[in-house]
């Protein structure tokens, strides 16, 4: 595939220049352009802080702002940010109530993240929450199992939310553990991404094929297979999240059908209206509900479905308004 | 390009089907579900209604909602709605204050909608903003000059905050026309589009090909050229469109840098970067962006850039309260 860019090299710094052009009065770069931040601290408030491998936009730099983060930090494409990059960005924040990192769960990311802290724990209260909502990649048994994708977001929101309301940092992370217990995702492509420095696809598929199971870093999934009608592909990804997860009777959730770059808007409501239908089916109520193009894989044609059981008091943090570039919710 | 779809016939009433159900806090289908409109009208106020074919999701739909539409209508892929579907959004939406329709200027919409105005011109108020952005199609000298893209949301946006402010038809008749004179917008695509009830794309493209001045609708644009890096091509749009249109000294605009559909966010942005130092450099202040996947074309790889030059009053319209699916502002 194709790509609006210059050169590979300066890809990730361009668009990280124009995000920050566009939505200048929400962020602003940090020092030596280490990370995007808001433009406004909240002094006193729990700094949040996450960050990950270029390519996904507009996570997380999209989720900065009043409601969200306080910060992200981006690496090279489907790179983890440095942790010098990660200690500049807790600097930064922490206003005194410590900071929060929320971090995907890839080996790099856990790497860097983790020295990061030790560089700068003595100086900073700093807890984590590590995502892992990715259903299909737990299953292989490879590493340090499930890995993060759409599911993020959710995360990030309603600590967000809570962050917000003045919660200390203790209990912004119990409420980022337990409710990363009860999100599962899993993803559908159509096609394999371009990765800009070697102009090739990840993986090829023919006209009537898709592939199962895939994450947001342009690796196969778990299974090649014939390309299904949207019913059928979206049947089998509902079946897998949804039997992956202990579900109550009368069980609120919400319902999240992510496009991963390259699927239009109107086929991401397609899928969820099959997505919604079948979970109503099975007795999960959809009390709310997001279709967009939030964590991508580069250009890849492909959508997941995010399933999130949650509390009410989570569903009230959801409301809660958010101001950021990509996710906007008024009071 | 593979979609997730079932059936082409089925297609547009799937997707419409997920819209409402994601949205169904903002927007409710119509009577017939001839069209999709606002859950609760606000009486008194002007009604705002626009519509024409699908595949240009989130417009229009994702535009109804406090502070742009009241009501909008979705023909087949690329067709326009019917002149019934038309009328009927008329009966529901106007609440005495009359409504104002806004079109995109192309032959099959403007036929649909003026017979929709005859049909219920009898009992009720109706004025038309006929909008025409893009700057290509007009230089062919075929047919009603130039057609409407990316630029209708701007008009839309605009108008809709000064109906929500409580101004009477005839001034937002105004408001809409004097802005479509001030903005002009091109586009270019990296490959056609797949219409799906002839599963073909419209046009193909080498590698090495983009395709300069497309519309949005699937339609090759004024000549093939081969594939520049993304500045260059930002630098033709650009150079173009800002030619075409008079800018006095401290001109203000906003600058609107629009996905056809299949373009990841993370291009997007690169493109928004390089279209912002073009313009800053001819002096013409950019003070509000728009960067994102708005007005489609299917599943087109391809951006539109938009320039749009307002008025201090403009841009307080702009920067009104919005909240409908797809453009969200607080207070």
């Amino acid at each position: 595939m194709k790509k609006f860019m210059n050169t590979a090299a300066t890809m990730v710094a361009e668009s990280l220049e124009g995000f920050v052009r566009a939505h200048g009065e929400i962020v602003v770069f940090g020092a030596g352009r280490k990370c995007v931040r808001r433009r406004h601290f909240t002094p006193g408030k729990v700094a949040l802080i996450s960050g990950g491998g270029a390519g996904h936009e507009p996570m997380h730099i999209g989720f900065v702002g009043k409601g969200m983060l306080d910060a992200a930090c981006v690496g090279h494409i489907f790179t983890s940010p440095t942790p010098d990059q990660i200690v500049s960005a807790i600097e930064e924040a922490d206003t005194g109530a410590g900071c929060l990192l929320i971090i995907k769960n890839y080996d790099g990311d856990i790497m860097n993240f983790e020295m990061a802290i030790e560089m700068a724990a003595h100086r900073h209260r700093i807890e984590t929450v590590i995502v892992s909502d990715d259903i299909e990649t737990g299953r292989t048994g490879e590493g340090r199992g499930r890995r993060a994708v759409a599911g993020t977001l959710v995360v990030e929101k309603i600590i967000g939310a809570a962050a917000e309301r003045g919660l200390p940092l203790e209990e912004l992370k119990r409420i980022g553990d337990r409710l990363n217990g009860r999100i599962r995702t899993m993803g559908v492509a159509l096609s394999g991404v371009t990765i800009p420095q070697i102009q090739r696809t990840t993986f090829s598929l023919n006209t009537d094929e898709m592939e199962m199971g895939v994450g947001i870093h342009g690796e196969p999934g778990h299974s090649r297979q014939r390309l299904l009608a949207a019913d059928a592909i979206i049947r089998h990804l509902c079946e897998t999240i949804s039997a992956d997860i202990s579900i109550q009777p009368d069980t609120k959730a919400l319902l999240f059908v992510n496009g991963l770059g390259g699927t239009p808007p109107a086929e991401l409501y397609l899928a969820y209206n099959a997505a919604h239908r079948f979970m109503e089916e099975r007795l999960i109520h959809i009390e709310r509900a997001l279709v967009g193009t939030y964590v991508t894989s580069l250009d890849m044609q492909g959508l997941s479905v995010t399933l999130a059981l949650l509390t009410d008091d989570e569903i009230a943090l959801w409301d809660s308004p958010v101001a950021t570039a990509a996710l906007h919710l008024s009071p």
